[in-house]
C-alpha cells in the first residue's frame, strides 16, 4: 500500500472516531446539568488530539474479521478510547506521575482540578463498558466478548498492574520492563484487536493473527516511545524529552542503548507483520506496523 | 416474617456475597505477582465488612425473578459490591471527602497510599465488568443487561456526578439534595434491584416492582445516614458522628430537622412496600424495608 493511500484511510478511520467521540460528547454537555463541569473535564482529555491507534486497530481489524460496514464498530473501538483517556487522565495525576503537560497541552488536573480529573477518569470508564453495552446493531455475545477483553486488558492484571510496576520499583530488568510494557501498552492494542474481532465474530485464524500482530506492535510502540524520550523533539513528541531520565525510571533506552532499540524495533515490527501471514488484504496493518516504528510523536 | 426468619436469611445472602468476594480475593493473591500490594489494597475495602446491603437485594430479586438457585446471580452481586467499593475508596481520598476512617479501620490510603488506593479503585471497576462477562451459567442477554445498568447507574449521569454534586456545592435546597442522594445512593441500589432481574429474566411486573421499591429505599437509606451523623452513636455507626456537619455539607437535618427526617424515612418506606404490591413472597424485601429504617449503623 502505498503511503498516500495509507494515509487516506486511516485519516477515514480516525476521523469517524472523532467524530463519533465528539457526537458522544455533546449528548452530555447539552443536558445542562448541575455537574456540566464534570462533562467538560472528560470532553477535554477525550477530544485533545492524539492519534487514535487504538480505535483505528479495532475499525480496520472489524473490516478484516468480514463486518460489512466498519463504521457498526464505533462504539467498541471509541470505548477502548474512553478507557485509555482515563488511564492518560489519572497517570497524569499528582498522586501518578504528575505530569503538567499532555500532548503539549496542560493535563487535566492542572485544568479541573485533582478532584474533578479523578472523577473525569471514573467516569469515562463507567462510559466505556456503557458505550459497548448500547452499541446499535451488535449482538449480545460480541458485547460480552467485548466486555470481556476490555476489563482483562485494563484490570487488575492488566493495565493497572502495569501501572503499579510503573510506579512502585524503578529498577527494573528487561524481564520486568516488558512485562510492564505489556500491561501498559501491549494488553490495550491487542485489545483493540479483539475488539474488532468481537464486534465483526472474526474467523479463529484473523483473531489470532491480528491479536499476535498488535501485541508485538504494542511493545515495538513502547520502545520506540522510550526512545523518542531521549532522541525525540519536544514541539513534536508533545511532551518534554529526558522526562523518565528526570524521574528516575529504567526505560529500554537504558537497558538495550540507542541503537539496541532501533534493533528491537525493528525486529518487533517484522513479528508483527510476520504474524498476520496466511491472512488477505492486510496492507494497511503492515504499513501501519512500519510507519509506527517510524514514527516522530 | 418474623425477625428470626429474616435475619438468617439476609446472614445466608450476606455470607454467600462474602465467600464469594473472598475467594476471588484469594484467586489473585495467589499469584504472587510483583503488584501484590494492588490486590491487597483492594481486598482491604472489600472484605472490610459492610452490610453488603446492595448483593442481598440482588441476590433476592433473582430469586423473586424465577431463579431456581439464587447462587447463580453471586457474579452479579459481588460485582455491584465491587464497584460500591471502588467508590468508597475513591470518595475517601485526601483530594475527595479525606476521611481518615471507614466503618471504624483506617482507610484505604492510610494504609496503602494515595498511589495504590486511586489504582485500587480503577482496578476494582474494571474487575466488576470482568467478573459479570465471565460469569457462568448467565446469559449473553443477561449480562449486557447487567452491564448496561451498572455503567448507567455508576457513570457520567449516575453516581460520578452525584460525587461532583456532593463536592462542588455545599449550599443545596431540598430538589439538588435529592438528586445527589438519588445519584449516590439510589441508583446504587435501584441497580442491585436491576441486576437481579437481569440475572432472572424476570417479568415485568417483578422488574418495575423491585427497582420502584429499591428507588426509595435508596433515598430512605441516605436520610437515615444523615440523621445518624446527628443522633447515632460513633462506634455503632462506624464513622465520626457530625462529621458532615464539620464539612459545611447542607444534608436532609438540615432541611427537614430531626423529626421531619424520621417522617421521611417513615414514608418512603411504605412507598417502598407499596411498590411491591401485586407481587408474591416478599416478605424478606418488606421486613428489610422496616429494618433499613430502624437501622443505628
Amino acid at each position: 500500500m502505498d503511503d498516500k493511500r495509507f494515509q487516506e484511510l486511516y485519516e477515514t478511520y480516525r476521523e469517524a472516531a472523532e467524530t463519533y467521540l465528539k457526537v458522544y460528547c455533546n449528548r452530555f454537555l447539552q443536558l445542562q446539568t448541575p455537574w456540566q463541569k464534570l462533562y467538560e473535564s472528560m470532553q477535554y482529555s477525550l477530544l485533545s488530539g492524539g492519534k487514535r491507534i487504538r480505535p483505528v486497530l479495532t475499525l480496520e481489524c472489524a473490516r478484516l474479521g468480514g463486518m460489512r460496514d466498519w463504521r457498526t464498530a464505533l462504539p467498541f473501538a471509541c470505548a477502548l478510547e474512553l478507557v485509555h483517556t482515563y488511564s492518560l487522565i489519572h497517570d497524569d495525576l499528582p498522586c501518578m506521575d504528575d505530569d503538567d503537560l499532555r500532548r503539549g497541552k496542560p493535563t487535566n488536573h492542572v485544568v479541573y482540578g485533582e478532584t474533578m480529573a479523578t472523577l473525569a477518569g471514573d467516569a469515562l470508564q463507567a462510559e466505556a463498558y456503557r458505550m459497548i453495552a448500547e452499541a446499535p446493531k451488535l449482538g449480545a455475545r460480541s458485547k460480552v466478548n467485548a466486555v470481556a477483553a476490555l476489563s482483562w486488558a485494563s484490570g487488575a492484571n492488566g493495565m493497572v498492574a502495569g501501572q503499579v510496576l510503573d510506579l512502585t520499583d524503578y529498577g527494573h530488568d528487561r524481564a520486568t520492563l516488558e512485562s510492564l510494557c505489556d500491561r501498559k501498552t501491549g494488553f490495550m492494542l491487542k485489545c483493540a484487536a479483539e475488539l474488532g474481532c468481537a464486534a465483526s465474530n472474526a474467523s479463529r485464524e484473523v483473531c489470532v493473527g491480528t491479536q499476535t500482530y498488535a501485541s508485538h506492535l504494542g511493545l515495538a510502540f513502547q520502545i520506540r516511545d522510550d526512545l523518542l524520550d531521549v532522541v525525540g523533539d519536544e514541539k513534536t513528541f508533545g511532551k518534554p524529552i529526558g522526562s523518565d531520565r528526570e524521574e528516575g525510571k529504567t526505560t529500554f533506552v537504558d537497558i538495550l542503548g540507542v541503537d539496541g532499540c532501533e534493533r528491537e524495533v525493528e525486529r518487533l515490527t517484522e513479528e508483527a507483520i510476520a504474524a498476520l501471514r496466511g491472512m488477505e488484504d492486510t496492507d494497511f496493518l503492515v504499513t501501519l506496523a512500519k510507519s509506527l516504528a517510524r514514527r516522530w510523536k
